[in-house]
Order: C-alpha cells, then sequence, then structure tokens
C-alpha cells in the first residue's frame, strides 16, 4: 500500500455558521428540539435568522470542523464539500484552506445555490441548538469524489448528516467503495439523533459493510440501536464489529474495540461558553492520534483535549493551535 | 423644544469585520501599521485575506459599534450608513437591528458597490490593525441626511473617517446644520491618527463651528493638536471650547469640560483579547451617561465598563447585555 498522502479525507456539508446568544424561551417559542440539528427551508431560515439577535459568522460543517481540528493538530486533512459562489463560499474556502486543509469543493460558480449556513442559537448553559438550511451542501454527487484521493488518505471520514441528501449519499457510497477497493479505513459520525431515527436502517446497513470506525454521542448511540442503557449498546457495537468512540459530554467518552471498552474523562473547561463543535473535535483529536499511531485511550485524551478547547469559546472551529496544546499537555 | 426620539443617531461606515490572530511578524510583513487603519483597495485587501489565517465575520463599523453600545445599555439610538445588495449586507442591518438600534441605511439595491469590509488583525497583546475596503460605504451623500432625523435626536455622532470620502463629508455637513438648527449637540470621534493627519485643518474647523463633545484617544489629540504633551493638549481643548473625552488605554480616560479636567481609571479587564472597539464602546457609555443626565466622571466611568467588555473578546460589538453590566456595577 502506498504511503497515504493524507491522514483523514473529509467529506461532508461546507457550512458558515450564524450563531448568536439565546434564552431557552426562544427555542420553546420557535418550536426548536435543544441540542438537536433541524433542516429548514429558505423561507423557515430566513423566519428564525430575523427573530435571532446579534450573531456572528465562523466557517462550521461537521466534516469540515473535523478536519480542520486535524490540520490544526499537526495533521494531513482534506476536504470535501461544496459552496455557491457567493461571499459566504468564499469565507468558507478561505477559512478551510487557512487552517491548512486541502480543500476539495469543485468549482463554485456551476452551482446555483447559496452557500448552506447554519443559524445556531446558544443557550446560557452552552448548548446548541441548529438550524440548517444547505443550499449549495446539497449538490454534492458522485462526481465530486475522485476515488484516487479517497485512496490516498488513512481514513475517510463521513458525515450521517449526508444521509438527508440523495445525492451526497451516493458520493458517499461511492467514497467507501474507493477506499475499501485500497484497503484504507471508513470512519462515520452519526451526527444527530434525528439524523439516526430518519435512516437508521440504511446506517446499521451501512456499518455492518463498510464503516470501520463509529462516532457518536450517548443520544445518537443509543438511538442508532435502541438501546436503553450501556450494557445494551455495546453487546450491539460487538456485532456490528466496528472501533466506536462514544461521546458523553462532561462524562467524557467511552471507547470500545470490540473487546476492551475504555472509559475517558472529559478534559477540564473553565466555562462552556458554546457546545458547537464538541463532537466534531473530539472525532478531530481522536483520528489524529489513531492515525499516528497512538493506543486508543491516548487517542480519546488528544479527542477530550481538542473538544474541550472548542467548547471554551463561540464557534466550532479551534481559535488556538491544538498542535501547542498537545505539546503543552504532553499528549 | 421637542423630546428626543433618540438619544443619539449616528452616522458612520457600515463595515463587517473580519477578524483573525496573527502575530507581529505579519503586520511587518504587509507593511502595516501596528493599532491605525489603513484604506485599501480591493486588489489589496483580497491580497491580505488571502495571507490571513482562519477568521470570523462580525458586524462593525465605528458609529455603528457605539450605536449597538447605546442599545445595549438601554438607550435609543438610531445608525445611518450604506451597505451593498449581498450577504454581508443583510448581517450587517440585521445584527444592528438585532441590537435594538433603528437602522436608516436607504435602499441596498440602489448600491452598486459591495457592503464594506475590514480586514483586522489582532495581535497576541490584543491590539488591532485595521485594512478597509469602503465599498458601498462611499455612497453615503447628503440625500441620505433626513434632517428631521437628526432634529430628533439629542446628539448626532458622527466618524471622523468619514473624512476620507467627499460624499460623506458634505453628508456630514449637512447633518451639523441640521442639529445645530435644531439646537441639538453634535459630537465627533477623531477616529485614527492618520484621520487625522490627512484632514487636520478640515477636522480643526470643523471642531471650531460644529462641535460640541470631541471624543479621540492619545495619540490622536495629540496629533488634532500637534501637542506634545498633555498640558499642550488641553490649552488647545480650552480654546475650541468642547467638552472632550481623551481615553488612554490601559491608564483609563481624561475628561475636560473647559474648565475641570476628570481622570478616570480604566475598568478591570481579566484578559485584553481583542481592542477592536474600545473607542467606540468608550463613547457609547459615556454619552449614554450624558444623554441621560448622569454628571461627566460618572459619563466616564460608564464608558470605561463599556470599553472593558468589549475588550474582553474578539469583536467590536458588546457580547452581554451592558444595560445589566450597568445595573451589576451600580452605575
Amino acid at each position: 500500500m502506498a504511503e497515504a498522502r493524507f491522514d483523514v479525507v473529509g467529506i461532508g456539508s461546507a457550512i458558515v455558521d450564524i450563531l448568536a446568544r439565546t434564552d431557552e424561551g426562544f427555542l420553546a417559542d420557535n418550536g426548536m428540539v435543544k441540542g438537536t440539528m433541524a433542516l429548514t427551508t429558505a423561507a423557515q431560515a430566513k423566519a428564525i435568522y430575523d427573530r435571532m439577535g446579534q450573531a456572528v459568522e465562523i466557517s462550521g460543517g461537521s466534516a469540515a470542523n473535523t478536519m480542520a481540528g486535524i490540520a490544526s493538530l499537526g495533521g494531513k486533512a482534506c476536504f470535501i464539500g461544496k459552496v455557491g459562489a457567493d461571499k459566504l463560499g468564499e469565507i468558507f474556502a478561505h477559512d478551510i484552506k487557512a487552517t491548512g486543509v486541502e480543500y476539495d469543493g469543485g468549482d463554485p460558480r456551476l452551482i446555483q445555490k447559496p452557500t448552506a449556513t447554519c443559524l445556531i442559537l446558544v443557550t446560557p448553559d452552552g448548548q446548541r441548538t441548529m438550524n440548517t438550511h444547505l443550499g449549495a451542501a446539497m449538490e454534492l454527487n458522485t462526481a465530486d469524489i475522485d476515488a484516487e484521493r479517497i485512496a490516498a488518505a488513512q481514513v475517510t471520514y463521513i458525515e450521517g448528516y449526508q444521509w438527508d441528501t440523495s445525492g451526497a449519499k451516493q458520493a458517499i457510497r461511492k467514497a467507501c467503495q474507493a477506499a475499501k477497493g485500497a484497503k484504507r479505513q471508513v470512519a462515520l459520525s452519526l451526527s444527530d439523533p434525528f439524523v439516526v431515527d430518519r435512516h437508521r436502517d440504511e446506517l446499521l446497513a451501512l456499518i455492518k459493510d463498510d464503516i470501520d470506525i463509529l462516532f457518536g454521542n450517548e443520544d445518537e448511540i443509543f438511538s442508532l440501536y435502541q438501546a436503553s442503557d450501556l450494557e445494551g449498546a455495546i453487546a450491539r457495537l460487538r456485532e456490528s464489529r466496528v472501533l466506536a468512540s462514544m461521546t458523553r459530554s462532561a462524562k467524557g467518552a467511552i471507547v470500545f474495540d470490540g473487546q476492551t471498552t475504555i472509559a475517558v474523562d472529559a478534559a477540564p473547561v473553565a466555562k462552556v461558553v458554546d457546545t458547537t463543535g464538541a463532537g466534531d473535535l473530539f472525532a478531530a483529536g481522536f483520528l489524529y492520534g489513531y492515525t499516528h499511531g497512538r493506543d486508543l485511550a491516548h487517542c480519546a485524551r488528544i479527542g477530550a483535549m481538542a473538544a474541550a478547547e472548542v467548547i471554551s469559546h463561540m464557534g466550532a472551529r479551534p481559535e488556538t493551535s491544538l498542535r501547542e496544546l498537545l505539546v503543552k499537555h504532553g499528549l
């Protein structure tokens, strides 16, 4: 097998986040389910935005955040996802490249839709509630997947979110085939409990056939297996023969390799400002460690460190060099 | 005199800030003068942006920041300034309105230029260095000044920055006349030492004829009067017959009412993250106090409190309710 040009290539929605602080009442008044992601039409997005407070715009997108995290740790990452031919598309492309990630977004001039945005409401407890308008991100299709690029990465990382778009789903299937053909690994992030609920059977089949590494939080993994406790979920994970990482917010994370369960504490955070990107950055730290030959406990500790950085400020991209944190923490 | 509908109406450039952390070397390599504002062409802005790191986008603009601060304190503010018919224009308009400021931007569909952006480099010491591409903000002209709106505000607040644009300068002169005609007051922020240097004679004449309240930092006021020390500057301020407020970074501020000099300490800040907007928010706090009948020392203390909030995070708009801080600090 040729040496990998990338540690990880991520495939996902290229999104610019629009984040505003709010209170619990706003979520209730607007029928939002705290901590989850809802897809919106352009009209719904406009109505929410009109009611939202002053915001900040920060590049986001789940897999893109993970790739930015890997690059910040010093790893080699590539991101595949589509933006529109507009200002937010320029901003997304600038930011992902500025972090050191190779960006493969095709030609935005061929896209008629606006760059995807995610309206994120952050409550005083730091929890984020997301409303995504996919726009240009929905245009991802099999033509965007370069099999050689996939074969050049140790791990291909895909978002569960992509299951909401039929073209993207086909693109992901092509990427899985390319990875398998090159004897590379495929990682899946479950993304959101509602995504899991909408596409449970397809995701279970995908995991069985193609996935080597599974990322999810408790809600997502319990929902996937319709399990009611940790033992039930682990029994099902054992059947799935995946390396699984389950994040548990302040309780840390559990990694299960088919035989052994490793629990890792959450890294300390002075104040949880905004949980957006916590799972994405955990995956970044984990995959950086994994593609650099660290043991599983070590991988999870790097993940916890990266997640702790990203929840200490607004936005889902690291504000400080994770490479420097890695050195500082002796990881 | 009719009761004022607004405490303050601000006139200035409607700008979306694009902020990235950098190091001292970047400023040197790109010929930037730390702590100042440079105007750029579209091509220069693109070249800087291409070299800048990952950024965040936050609405800005000096006078707009001041109006947002007044609204956050519970005051009634209005902002006049122009955006283009584009995404950043929508973002600017959303944010200023979401803070509770009345926004009078005319019809952006009539503007052919892109919304103004300011590329802001923040060094590890928290100092900001700005590169502004004015675009649509340059389109401000006398037709945008509604004399009744100006007459409806206790104070009209103008940016020295506007002196770089001839149309805007005429708009400001019209606003000054409208304010004087209605027996209202006019405040001027000097904005930047280079702006003062470029337009010293015109600014001195304006101050003499039309300005009641002058805001500036030490560099700007010393540059205005070509003074080399505080005594020299105060002697010239006395001749100018203005109420003057001079901010001095960590040394606090000095207020001079023509007879008495009042010194106020800077409010404590755990960590200076980004000084962008410090002067704008000092002016916001001062003018809120001034239009609510507080004595000058009190006005300056509210200014110091508002400035301390805004330098504790990225971006030039308050992140927390200044009204709540006001209550908390018993001001």
